[in-house]
């Protein structure tokens, strides 16, 4: 899928990127809330702890220093397939001004290497039937249904 | 959904669960493969350093002390919802011979009471689209699909 464009970087979350507006780009997906630094910090912290099971990477545009790409995946172990692991790719969001630049593709192919990497027999995510087709492109097969019950 | 019928238990899996045939009801879900008491003992015990994180629950029939059915809650940490919780359902299978018995809607209603309780704002699962009418009795809807890349 080629390389990232040279005015991009692509790099693991840090603390600075509350700053750096990543919560504001998580709002392009669904619902954020107010979140103030204090429990960005403390979220980031329970994560970090968490080696080899949370991965958040984002994308930075050189020229502002804003975040304007983000995704995660999360590693869970089974006790199926010889006790395997499956990479759950989730919150995916690209800021509507930078769309269409293949910035969406570029974190999903981050995400799978460190996830296949890391030993993952598969991984996972759910999407609107809207998004399949950007599911696709990444190499993604549609395996079934998410079912969903709220509180 | 009404109770467990009387010569049935529902509990949190045990160590000793692997000599009562855990790992043979996952086998009616997908490939197992081998697993030595050893390693199972393993992945047992990295589940329950992640209190909180994961629950797994078993089945036990009673009159033979075989597990009889099974099912997983992954619980994830997000920044989206306020820093909210999603529970993921994993891994549910009740034993051919003991289908038909509604166990495994018992196991359900376990995992959403765990979810809820420890403050998941949704809990979500993946399945085929032949299951799907099952967890509509459940209490699930349909929210999109599932993609998946395997290694
Ligand atoms: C691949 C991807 O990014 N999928 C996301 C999922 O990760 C996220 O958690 C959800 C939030 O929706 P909600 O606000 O309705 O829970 O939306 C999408 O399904
Ligand atoms: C609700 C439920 O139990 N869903 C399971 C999922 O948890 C499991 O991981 C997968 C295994 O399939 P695989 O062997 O093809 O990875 O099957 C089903 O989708």
């Amino acid at each position: 899928s080629g390389k990232l464009a040279p005015d991009y970087v692509l790099r693991p979350l840090q603390l600075s990127d509350y700053r750096a507006g990543v919560l504001e780009v998580l709002k392009d997906l669904t619902t954020v809330g107010d979140i103030s630094e204090e429990r960005f910090t403390e979220q980031f912290e329970y994560m970090r702890a968490r080696q080899g099971e949370y991965f958040v990477i984002i994308i930075e545009k050189i020229a502002t220093g804003n975040v304007v790409g983000v995704g995660s995946l999360l590693v869970e172990r089974k006790f199926i397939h010889e006790c395997g692991l499956v990479g759950h790719i989730e919150d995916i969001a690209v800021a509507k001004s930078e769309q269409g630049k293949k910035l969406g593709i570029k974190i999903i192919g981050a995400l799978d290497f460190i996830g296949k990497k890391i030993g993952c027999y598969k991984i996972i995510l759910d999407c609107s039937p809207h998004n399949e087709q950007f599911y696709v492109k990444c190499g993604y097969s549609n395996a079934g249904f998410e079912m969903t019950k709220r509180f």
